[in-house]
């Protein structure tokens, strides 16, 4: 980052000079000024924490007006938490407008792992009193929308704490619905090149259609919450409930005010609008927009839609089939009970209406296998992503094809366009990752005492960002709290891959990006 | 198949000006002369059963030796498929001397599939009297190198039925050589065409070459399996026990003739030489002949050789220091009881000195990721394949190394040799079917009734071609005995899919397959 001028290089012939073989033609790479990425990033990352002391004041104010001493907590924390923001802000006053990939990459990893600490100083400093582990775990689950927790006694916690956790996950699902819409495709991440737009292929107007984009996003994602929170008003949640279930089901996330989450309820149409909740939530939001410009044909010719809800509608059927033979069940209830256990699993939500675990071992080894492959891309949903698997699947299909008739071109699909042999090397390349993060964390998890099941869940569950995993102890009747202290931070670590779709981090740790 | 032509096609030319699209100057999709396919398959089948018949006389004979009435079982078993062989032949005179690419995977199905069953009928005939299922897994489990068993009572079984077993893998250990080295390669299964030469190129030769490699192949197995046999003699072991380990332990099988496998015979010198026979039935064997035309730098220039001792020596390490430190175990005794188990996981043979189950959760959960991993293709073992690995890998590097520079190319390589995309796809479409099918298996079994542990375990065994699964049903000291019916199907044919490279039977299933 030697380069002496002041601004972006002039255009994109330069880059292209400069670019040695493939010749294309993006200005991506092009030189930086001295010091500009860091201070962008620090300008944005000063930007982002301002956001989040004003977010804490929100559970502040809640705690004051019901006289909880935690108050104080979150006030420290909102501000320790502003005046760095101010601070960074301060020290790095001319940020870029343009924005080159390293650069991109840097500020996408920086934002979530800051936030991830300063995010969990209220769980510090207020009644909850938790160690650093603990706080750090809590908040990671929350900001990936994973929804494990370590804290027991929802059901009497102070409500400036339970909205707190609400808060940390909403925001991070409307976070990963901005990166995953602009800030993946341009930086190619795992084949998420495929939903690359004009907007995004642009390194000079990146952070500007980022800012538009989220604008709105955070617009749309507002108004979904509010209409979830009215209806869960209409069928009879309290104020606060509506509030944080709103929110933690919007955001694939699924903290609860309850230690026996939504069944504490025992609301059968409450868990209906959660089912559409968390349904919206794992779909595509650049859809909704079309949706709202007029254009709802979309929603429904998205090829991840339609899968998604196929499988849905594949193993809610089964399931509920099973609960009306099995267990002589009510239809209406089967029937939810069953789409409820599915959604919750397949949109990496992580509610639980009931313990699940109950109905048996295939019902456990279905929804290990659905948890995995989670919702869609652009959503707050986590998993390897069903375009993922479509796109391995097509691959698969047409090798298949091409061995039976060696000499006709069978074209790999997605959604009917043609796709190109580098994207499914980029998709084949992070379940390589994905995979390879899976066995590794779990001998991790297993060297640090954990039993197979917890541990090949467990590390499953963060990596998807499902939240709970199988077994007595993290399962979805049980909480983390128990795990030892490596076995957390191992986890949170692996809860930011998933979410971060592993290339954001892993970017950062090859030899060659920081190199000059 | 209408072409009346009686002889091939004439040369490339004629199917290049057919070929549309592609283009490829490859003599693969031309026309046969009408049932020219089936009849060449049914000559091979026919063929093979003459040899299998002649093969059930050696364990008559042995009982026979014995007084054993047992042999009699496998006389009239040796009769019936004698009499089959020979029927198949009269009635298919005339073999073409060439195969396309349909006849090609027909006949490799129909092989392993017929063989299946006419080496099932000596448990049925014989004393053992197993069910028709039973029999079935165990031929399959035995012909794939699998290694799961249903009889339990081996230490007090005739000698016949153990030396059955282990022809059963013998056979079945030449068979993928066999198949990997010149079937799947020619077929382009699974990223196999990296092994491609010259002989596996052209189609008029595939079944003269095929023969030629077979033979020479056949001879160097025989005097390697004679090696093993007497370094097991020089160590104690008895005439018998001699010569079926040998069997098992070059074709990965792990079928022993004691129900506590190797541990029963407390012969640390053997377990060194099983060590060493095992990891050599996982090294691509063509490697071996390259050492006897006196080119010995080869075996050790192979990346796939190289990286299966890299994860044997990390691996096993590890484990020995573990049980030197934790266990308290003299030195020798914890290298070589890590060594063994390492081996015996990660060669998919299976054989068990002792029951590692109670080594700890960690061992459980690496072993199982080993398992699945596998030898070196062109040997033995089978899981996914180490070569298999490298490509995956190296392209997801590549993709990593592309994300921080994108103007900068990345090759892909396969041990310095640059690879195309299109080969990176096909691995991963294998990668695709093998977990896919995993998930599937797993599923299935457990809605047959298996517990979790169980379930997945047995998938990824049978799959992978292993033999012991984990938990206390199908683990080392287990037997695959108590399984419901319908599941022993289910894993007999997953073995056979995990054998065949899954594409070798898929492609029966793909319509395309049987249009004309």
């Amino acid at each position: 980052m030697s380069a002496p001028s002041p601004r972006p290089a002039a255009g994109p012939l330069e880059t292209a000079a400069r670019a040695p073989g493939r010749g294309r033609p993006l200005a991506r790479d092009r030189a930086s000024p001295a010091g500009a990425p860091y201070a962008t990033v620090a300008h944005a990352v000063g930007w982002l924490l301002v956001v989040l002391a004003g977010a804490m004041l929100a559970p502040a104010a809640f705690d004051l007006a019901e006289r909880n001493p935690d108050w104080s907590g979150f006030a420290a924390a909102a501000a320790l938490t502003g005046f760095t923001g101010v601070a960074l802000l301060l020290a790095s006053r001319r940020p870029e407008p343009s924005l080159d990939v390293r650069s991109a990459f840097l500020l996408t990893a920086s934002c979530w792992l800051v936030v991830s600490f300063f995010g969990a100083l209220p769980f510090v400093f207020g009644v909850a009193h938790l160690s650093i582990t603990d706080a750090v775990f809590e908040t990671v689950s929350g900001l990936t929308t994973t929804g494990s927790t370590v804290i027991t006694g929802l059901d009497t916690a102070p409500r400036g704490l339970l909205l707190w956790r609400a808060l940390l996950q909403w925001m991070g699902g409307i976070g990963i619905v901005v990166v995953g819409l602009v800030i993946l495709p341009f930086l190619r991440v795992g084949g998420m090149q495929l939903f690359r737009t004009e907007s995004s292929d642009r390194s000079e107007k990146i952070l500007a259609s980022t800012a538009a984009i989220a604008g709105r996003m955070l617009a749309l994602y507002t108004v979904m919450t509010a209409g979830c929170f009215l209806a869960l008003r209409a069928c009879g949640f309290g104020l606060f409930d509506a509030l944080v279930h709103a929110m933690t089901a919007l955001s694939t996330g699924g903290y609860s005010t309850r230690d026996a989450s939504i069944g504490a309820f025992a609301n059968p149409a409450a868990e209906w609008v959660l089912i559409a909740a968390m349904l919206a939530g794992a779909l595509p939001f650049s859809r909704y927009l079309a949706v709202v410009y007029g254009r709802p044909r979309l929603l429904l010719e998205d090829p991840q839609i339609r899968l998604l809800l196929l499988i849905v509608a594949a193993v809610a059927g089964v399931l509920a089939l099973w609960l009306l033979l099995a267990q002589a069940r009510e239809p209406e209830d089967a029937i939810r009970a069953a789409l409820f256990a599915t959604v919750s699993v397949l949109t990496t939500t992580g509610f639980g209406a009931e313990d699940w675990q109950t109905w048996g071992t295939p019902v456990l080894g279905l929804f290990l296998l659905v948890t995995v492959l989670g919702g869609c891309t652009g959503s707050t949903a986590g998993g390897i992503k069903i375009f993922r698997v479509q796109i391995l699947g097509s691959a698969a299909l047409a090798y298949l094809a091409s061995l039976v008739h060696p000499n006709r071109v069978v074209p790999m699909r997605f959604g009917g366009r043609p796709i190109e042999p580098d994207l499914v090397i980029a998709v084949s390349s992070f379940v390589f990752f994905f995979i390879g993060s899976w066995a590794v964390f779990s001998v991790v998890l297993a060297a640090l005492g954990l039993d197979l099941v917890t541990a090949i869940s467990g590390a499953a569950t963060a990596l998807a960002n499902v939240g709970p995993g199988l077994g007595p102890v993290i399962g979805p009747s049980g909480t983390f709290a128990p795990l030892p202290d490596a076995a957390k931070w191992a986890l949170s670590l692996a809860m930011l891959l998933g979410r971060l779709e592993f290339f954001t981090l892993l970017v950062l740790l090859h030899p060659a990006f920081w190199r000059r």
